[in-house]
């Protein structure tokens, strides 16, 4: 152990300084580093981390010399503030706050007052200070201490304290008395002593028993818990800050607040926050008066006009924090006496449009360059400025309307309004007429259909990692949950909230990236950004800085990003948001055309050759107009197509009525038609007659699909432009399944092409999604010009997993940490990565220029798209709407390699937890900005 | 190349030696070390296979100096016979046959006569020979080489034999007079000519055309798709036999016939075989005459009546082959005025039982020892000898009867009665009402429902691999395929063969081993040997031997055998096997039982968890009862107790108006239990909410089945038996299932262990079933005692084919070599064997003491029993009727590997293709026996 524990701040110098997080804490190194600047700072000094992880190791005990060093710092204290402890004429008053690396809930937060006691109340009081205010701080030292050292339950407290207002007939706890107050110091002490121990009346005794209750809440199952959730390892401990106390409630030239440098909701650069004339910082939390702003928008009058010598100064400190930090600050100040007191200061949280706008503003400031730009944007913030929106005017009025009625975890990003319904059946039930929210108390497995049934989905109870979020997140629906303001009653049909009463069928709106939940119903809209990419709408600064960003990012990465797109107008939004080609058309999803599907029936029930191959050739026309419509939008850009890929009964009708129409529609016998149905329905489609085992034991259907790409190519080619098919055949397990499909493929495209009389490079490659395919790659590779890696198949496959079933428990696996994750979401870079990566190295080893990409769902998540770059594929494809956030992650995986080149590497867990937590800091960033607003 | 490319052979001595198959193949290796022990041979020459190799990669032309060697060996037999190519007075005529080391359907086989031309045979009958002999021999020589050596199609032969029949007034070819013979003759030269090139008369060109014709057709589509389907590689080529002529067909001193030194059906020792007076040798296998016994059982008169000079020297010739060759022989001969002349002997083709018992008995006999016997036995000829038989006594009358109808290729052991159905529908619904035997012309994917409800498949189409073919030994049923005499018009609703009519519904038996459909019902029943060893019945020496061959297999084998058993009486029959303990009881088979099935239900329905746990509790003692019950039948030996593995919807009936039943059966709501029943329904349940998955989510059915297993040891152990139960999770996929589970059966064990104050050794462990679980076995290993590899799962998984529907393109697959085999039935080693490889590796990295089994369906198949031996598993666990065929293959395996350590490695694929040929040689066994027969 080192020989110094405890490092003092203040006065304008620190013994430590802001780099020293990992010991003193980020609160902590920030008072240091401001102590440092210059910037007013009550003096004090903190007992660091280590001393917690030696507290930890060696069952709560300190290290040797702690207790003299903390001696000669209170010392150090009392002579810079000239008070003592303990002095009944003049007591130094202190706080001791926790304070880890990472801000992390559930560890003990402050204990303010620190150094009262019966005595010196009463010697104060004597001197002619005021008795309100110091029994004041007394009682609430009292609450503090009980409740957070010495486990009084907190609502102890808070019953007294009712009495005392009832008796006093009082509604607020400022209007009490003194008397009043003297007679709830009293119980505070009775109740303390009845539980165990009376309250210390030594002010060192207090300040120990603060600072050992510091050190035990780092180990309690709270906290435990978050860091296990938020993937949060290798930090020592928490670090105990002692500080002098100054106070924003001695009078009207005092005050306490809260700002931001730059605006967290917005990125605007100005500072923003609100405070409190005459208050402590407890009070602007409790909400009993409105804070005001300290800059008002409309101009209105602010801090400027009540305290415009400490407004000065705490514009000048914020412009200097932030020039320091090269970040936007979150600061908490008191005034005291009409003096400026600076009491913490951190990176603020912010939303998505303020993270990217502040980080590009940044650069263009001067302050930070583009890379770490780069870095200070999480991709799921840009994934809030792409879902859909309320309209703002129409969310604005309802919320004037007093229509917002709870608040719960933002769990889905999104918007939506729907009727709502109480039960998963009922929402299956009512979705035929319109959309529909799913309310619940909690969802269960049960509630799947449902789920899949809503627009959004909304719950009471439960948090970031509950059944209703992963699933919601794995469907991509708005959702909100923990709403426990919501009273969810299926029985009675009712929902109750905020005094008002909802039935089954009332409309309802909910704001997924917000975690609002508003009555009625509001329209909603693609995102601004969308809007000003697809269709030129006026930009915000944000929608700016996001454009901006973006292209900064395409400068860094290394992988290409490409869409999974099925149509013309798909591949033109891919395009827009800057797709570098189409990493997945699924052929089959032209199947399902109103105008064609009868001929596809056709040919799948056909009873003889002649009539499929009749029904074949009515398709082979509308399916090269298809693709000559997706070459047009793709302006040249590569394409891979895969060739069918589900079982044939899924382009039949279910029931059995509708089979009867098809049957009388084709003029076949409807036994007939029920009969090859029933033939070829099957206990596992997913395991079953699909992929390239259609394309073997139907060829014909393959064989079409082929000359339609082959000769739309011809077609756009002749128009001058320029046309990259890639030709992909799905589940390909086996070395000759490859080579038959490649034989077949390559001899339709020759002979077209030899028609034609053109000369076009056209690929033949193979999806990687069957296990065995990865086993054996280095021979396929000898028969396929790329690899396409299917993720989610693949995980399907080597998990055991029907996403279709695995709702029933996959979200309790990830509850319960069976899984760290939903591998649907990220890929499991611990088994499915294995395949991954020796798919790769073998296939290279056979074929060195093999092009290797995912066109899984996990082409678009930023924890797995760094997996991605680090086995070295050639790109991602996934959903247009996802290609921003790809382009994001993918710079930022390239550039975290960069930097791993120079250092030791981080672990895979590191890494991972690094990138994701990203939800889980939007999440927090939106809460802690909706609660600073 | 070397220098010598032809060796004689006869005369008491031979330049090439038996040894040799290689070079000279099969036949001529068989001629040279017959010449040199003495045996009589005509004498002749072989060219050897190197030739044959030259001339595929010469474009068919031959090595320097092969005609000057071919011109000397000529000159020496013309020497050693007295006669000469050509001679008008005297002519050397001579046979030419081709040979390579495996006798391969396909090639060239055989021209006779050669040597003979116009004027030779006009000199011969002026000298006074028998001109109908002349004349005779002349017209089989035209027809032979001018249908194998000149291309002309063999029924233009056939049409003017048959007008010349019609002309004279006969009905049999040997009628024919002389002079409709002369007519023959020139018509024959007439359509040879006609047909491109006239019949060479030089001797010396029809040799070299004979010659060509052999190497030529080495290379033919047929003999190239048999060698393909036996998996035959490492041949050079083709001999070619030339042989001087002996005749039995020159009057009554002259006879020709096969013989086996051994009964090739039921392997007594005695020489056994048929011949025919005055004949050639295509003379037996027309079947116009018929042939007689050698040496009648009945003691009728025989070879040793007609010949007695020859039969005593026949019979020495074959003790002596056989002592020589250690095996039994089957050879052919010929008596030329008296005289024996042999001209084949090689490894005769046996049945199962014959096998067996030959190769015991030679060890008795000090031929061989007891590795090589165990060398001898196909592991498929012990499952003929397991599977269900007619009873002998009906079989032998309904033939007398003359109700045999037709003979096919053996797809399938076993004997089946029953019912025919000529569509898979008609199967499907007369099964209901007794026992099925589908016929069909062929079978497609879409009768797959009716294969599994019929007991018996029977085509008149396709082959040892068609659809019919792989789907039935996927199902074990009985199987005849490509019965070409049936006529199935399923339109007609008939079956017509040998000149009946059979009307759907009709009874049919069918021989699957022995390929034979039969008119009418049989009774069938339990093989002998399983009658010998589970009911004590009087054993056959066949019967005898094979329990004496599976001793010895014992002794060699390092592999243990276990046995796939649910219940005591399955555990019973699997001891009496041979089985060395249980390695997996499934446990939910118990659940299905009429009793329990109810409580089953309840607990799926149950709302709350009340009525759940009362549910359960009313299983316990029921699955306790089933343990002590299996524990007791076990006495002492280790099993593997498999925890529930299947959804739970499998236990609800599937028809709504069973659920409505069973609803008030409940006294529950039929909405809700079928809205229940509809909740767990699954997309893909292979894939679902299944194995440990249901243990961690709905705990209490693992928390019960842990506490039958350990109480019913409890019991067992406190009656005095040895209990070694080892509990097995299924369908692990990551390390914390394991984790988990483990600690809940643990702490389960401990619990009950400790109340009853008994000490029991109860091992915890998992399968190694999905694909991901092989991947970080390394982790897994770490929680389990052992892993048991479910093969059956991890194949459906890694390849992606559920086995309930894969029988829609497996057998297509299979035909069409996209796969080698079906995996399902042998493991496809070079993908799921790197898994299991994979798995084994790091899980005994972990834990060097890790157990290591298999309990998947390969477990009983011979060539994926060699790979586990390879691979270094402790045990394979099979069907109990099985565990024999295991045990024989284990020690094979085992010695295979101890020979393989002595010299170079074989390649797997070798390994495989010598394993995977088993079942064809036993079904070109039964054929060649039926044929001799």
């Amino acid at each position: 152990m080192p020989s110094k524990y405890v490092y003092a701040f203040g006065a304008g110098s620190a013994e430590g300084d802001g780099s020293q997080k990992d010991l003193l804490g980020g609160k902590g190194a920030g008072l240091a580093e401001m102590s440092r600047l210059g910037v007013p700072v009550p003096p004090g000094f903190t007992i660091t981390t280590e001393v917690c992880a030696y507290f930890q190791e060696h069952a709560g005990s300190y290290p040797e010399g702690l207790d003299r060093e903390v001696d000669q710092h209170l010392a150090q204290l009392e002579e810079r503030t000239g008070q003592r402890f303990g002095d009944p004429n003049d007591p130094l008053l202190v706080s001791v706050r926790s304070g880890a690396a990472r801000s992390m809930p559930g560890m003990m937060d402050t204990v303010l007052n620190l150094g009262l006691s019966d005595s010196i109340v009463a010697a104060l009081v004597a001197r002619g200070v005021d008795e309100r205010f110091l029994l004041d701080a007394y009682r609430r030292l009292l609450t503090m201490y009980g409740d957070v050292v010495l486990g009084v339950p907190h609502h102890d407290f808070e019953r007294i304290l009712g009495d005392a207002r009832k008796r006093q007939g009082a509604t607020n706890d400022f209007e009490l008395t003194p008397e009043s107050l003297r007679g709830v110091v009293a119980d505070f002490k009775r109740i303390i002593a009845e539980h165990g121990k009376p309250f210390p009346q030594e002010p060192r005794e207090q300040l120990w028993g603060a600072i050992r209750a510091v050190f035990q809440s780092w180990n309690n199952p709270r906290a435990r818990e978050y860091m296990k959730i938020e993937k949060i390892t290798g930090l020592l401990g928490t670090a105990v800050n002692v500080q002098s106390m100054v106070f924003g409630n001695r009078g009207s030239d005092c005050a306490t607040g809260v700002a931001f440098t730059r605006n967290p909701a917005t990125g605007e650069r100005r500072v923003y926050g609100e405070y409190l004339t005459n208050a402590q910082g407890e009070d602007v939390v409790a909400g009993i008066r409105t804070p005001r702003e300290i800059a008002p928008v409309d101009g209105g009058a602010g801090l400027g006009a009540d305290f415009p010598e400490a407004h000065r100064e705490l514009e000048a400190i914020c412009a200097r924090l932030e020039r320091h930090f090269r970040d936007m600050q979150d600061v908490e100040f008191t005034i005291q006496h009409g003096k400026l007191f600076m009491l913490q200061t951190r990176s603020g949280k912010r939303t998505g449009p303020a993270a990217v706008r502040i980080a590009v503003e940044m650069v263009e400031e001067g302050l930070i360059d583009q890379r770490e730009a780069l870095g200070r944007v999480q991709p799921a913030q840009l994934a809030q400025m792409l879902a859909p929106e309320f309209d703002a005017e129409q969310k604005k009025k309802a919320i004037a309307a007093g229509n917002l009625l709870a608040k719960g975890l933002p769990a889905g990003p999104g918007a939506a309004s729907g009727r709502i319904a109480l039960t998963a059946e009922r929402a299956a039930e009512m979705a035929a007429s319109g959309p529909v929210l799913l309310v619940r108390a909690e969802t269960s497995p049960e509630d799947i259909v449902g789920m899949h049934a809503s627009v959004g989905i909304l719950t009471s109870r439960g948090g970031m990692t509950s059944h209703a979020a992963v699933v919601a997140r794995g469907l991509g629906k708005p959702c909100i949950v923990g709403a426990g303001d919501l009273d969810v009653d299926e029985h009675a049909g009712e929902l109750r909230v905020a005094g008002k009463v909802f039935h089954e069928g009332d409309e309802l709106s909910m704001d997924g990236t917000a975690g609002e939940v508003i009555a009625g119903g509001i329209a909603t809209r693609q995102s601004e950004v969308l809007r000003v990419i697809l269709d030129g709408a006026e930009p915000s600064p944000a929608a700016k800085a996001f454009v901006k960003l973006l292209t900064w990012a395409d400068g860094e990465r290394r992988l290409r990003i490409r869409a999974n797109a099925d149509t013309p107008h798909d591949a033109t939004v891919a395009n827009a948001l800057g797709a570098q080609g189409i990493g997945l058309c699924r052929t089959e999803h032209m199947f399902f055309d109103d105008e064609r599907i009868a001929w596809v029936r056709q040919m799948i029930l056909a009873e003889d050759e002649a009539t499929r191959t009749a029904a074949l050739s009515r398709l082979l026309p509308m399916q090269q107009k298809d693709f000559e419509g997706i070459f047009a939008a793709l302006s040249g850009l590569p394409i891979t197509i895969r060739l069918l890929d589900p079982p044939l009964h899924e382009f039949l009708p279910k029931e059995e009525k509708a089979l009867r129409v098809l049957a009388e529609q084709m003029g076949i016998d409807a036994a007939a038609v029920k009969a090859r149905a029933e033939v070829l329905a099957e206990a596992n489609p997913m395991l079953g007659l699909r992929g390239c085992r259609l394309g073997i034991t139907v060829p014909g259907i393959y064989e079409m699909q082929v000359e339609a790409i082959v000769r739309a190519a011809c077609v756009r080619a002749k128009a001058g432009e320029r046309v990259r098919p890639e030709i992909m055949v799905p589940l390909v397990g086996t070395v000759q399944e490859m080579v038959r499909l490649r034989e077949m493929t390559a001899k339709i495209v020759k002979r077209i092409l030899n028609e034609e009389g053109l000369q076009l490079e056209i690929l033949i490659g193979t999806m990687i999604e069957v296990p065995r395919a990865a086993l054996v790659a280095d021979k396929i590779a000898e028969h396929a010009d790329f690899f396409s890696f299917g993720t989610n198949d693949l995980t399907q496959m080597t998990y055991g997993y029907s996403r279709d079933d695995a709702g029933r428990f996959l979200p309790l696996y990830v509850e319960q940490k069976v899984l760290p994750w939903d591998p649907f979401q990220s890929i499991d870079v611990e088994g499915i990565g294995q395949l991954v990566r020796l798919a790769c190295e073998r296939g290279r080893a056979t074929r060195p220029d093999l092009h290797l990409g995912i066109c899984g769902e996990h082409g678009g998540d930023p924890q797995s798209i760094d997996f991605f770059e680090e086995v070295g594929l050639d790109y991602v494809s996934c959903s247009p709407y996802r290609v921003p956030i790809a382009r994001l992650a993918a710079a930022q995986a390239a550039l975290a390699r960069r930097t791993v080149e120079q250092r030791p590497k981080p672990s895979i867990a590191t890494a991972v937890a690094a990138a994701g937590s990203a939800l889980a800091e939007a999440v927090a960033s939106i809460a802690g900005a909706a609660k600073a607003v």
